[in-house]
């Protein structure tokens, strides 16, 4: 894991990565409670909050540098992000390639995406989990982060959820905003993790009974379900400190 | 509306009243911040929180009274709650009477209570809505309260959804676990304030269709449904905090 620039506003130290190729970014607390996130004794007992962007955005993403900044203002958390497969600074593969032709000739004609949107992202979760098992590894080789948490809808929790599955490290998570497809709903049954699950009431991309299914499955004997009104997008702000307290709660501090 | 006995604990002030044969209780912030529920000047802006008791407790049921105070030394809220018909310190009626032999008899034949009781609680709700609203003017009267909450849920949403629908004083609600009768339905497609709505996934008294269903109904545009595992009467510490939230977001305080 290689660290790059480091820029500091508001508190938060902003730092980029890259491991293998992956961009990634971490984000800490700045100041004299953590000088800097190569200080192993700064941050290695710091909760840290692994943040999946959703589909179209990435690592520096408005909604995730928003969340990022919160986790390590109001609750002194580190936070990272990196790039999926394809996405932000991640060269496309022939099969994105072939993905966003498929998506133009789909609007082009009118056509619904949900379903072909649904099975790229579930091909990509296989690419995706061990990018993150392995910026996993290196944070905390390099010192950074106790108590790990996720917080990720929609592309987030179609590569969160078996993410979770998959890396018993990972002990809280903020999933929403997705469902319909059994690769996922198999992997939620075998997360047992609290899970706060977000549900748009209205979402015109995943059906209702799709995300309602999809919370059904967690076997987390603590998995909570908020939905509120809106489309995809319009997650309601109050939703927003919801989960930082679930979060703090779970992984403590 | 005459006030009886005033008993004073842990900083909460709790004073007994009769309105018009309906038996209630108010809990107010004892102390120099509030010298007592008759002094017009300390609680005539301060929020006031209805409390709607479930099926089979009353006024004062364990769960009432500890929401009260959390209400009042949390936030600083008044809180009132009356002994619905039939229950508490109220005489039963013969239709009151003709309920608790069917329950016993459906029970002693091992046949399921539930339509039952819903039926009942529907045509229970006709007679509270009144009680509730005397109440509410005797307590504005008498300078209590400013912003108007409700809080109750199974038998309490019964009777506050009708109650919400036909009391505009009543500006933000808490809800759940209830649904699956027309009347209930009609009477929320009429409330348009903020609701949050609790619902628990495996109640084994309302089915999960009719509680989505109601929240469904609703007209408000803010409007949260809060979904956790588990039965009827096992709704997590955590949503009794995120509905005292709820609360003070919309009442003020």
């Amino acid at each position: 894991m290689r660290f790059k620039s480091t820029t500091t506003s508001d508190g938060v130290c902003e730092q980029d990565f890259t491991l293998d190729g992956i961009p990634g970014v971490l984000w800490s607390p700045a100041g004299a409670a953590a000088r800097g996130p190569w200080e192993r004794r700064s941050l290695e007992r710091r909760p840290l909050v692994l943040l999946g962007h959703g589909g179209g955005q990435d690592k520096k993403g408005p909604g995730v540098v928003a969340r990022a900044h919160r986790l390590v203002t109001a609750c002194g958390f580190a936070a990272a992000a990196i790039d999926m497969p394809g996405f932000g600074d991640r060269p496309k593969t022939g099969q994105d390639e072939r993905f966003l032709a498929g998506i133009a000739e789909l609007r082009a004609a009118g056509k619904p995406v949900a379903d072909l949107i649904l099975r790229h992202n579930v091909a990509l979760a296989e690419r995706a989990v061990p990018d993150w098992q392995a910026t996993l590894d290196a944070l905390l080789d390099a010192g950074v982060g106790g108590p790990v948490g996720y917080w990720g809808v929609s592309l987030g929790t179609m590569i969160g959820v078996p993410l979770a599955a998959a890396e018993p490290r990972i002990g809280a998570a903020v999933f929403g905003l997705a469902g319909g497809h059994d690769t996922l709903t198999e992997a939620a049954a075998r997360v047992a993790i609290p899970v706060e699950f977000l549900l748009q009431w209205d979402d015109e991309l995943v059906p209702r009974a799709y995300g309602l299914a999809l919370f059904d499955a967690f076997a987390s004997a603590e998995k909570t379900l908020h939905a509120n009104p809106g489309r995809h997008q319009e997650i309601p702000e109050f939703e927003l400190d919801s989960s930082q307290r679930f979060l703090a709660r779970h992984l403590g501090g």
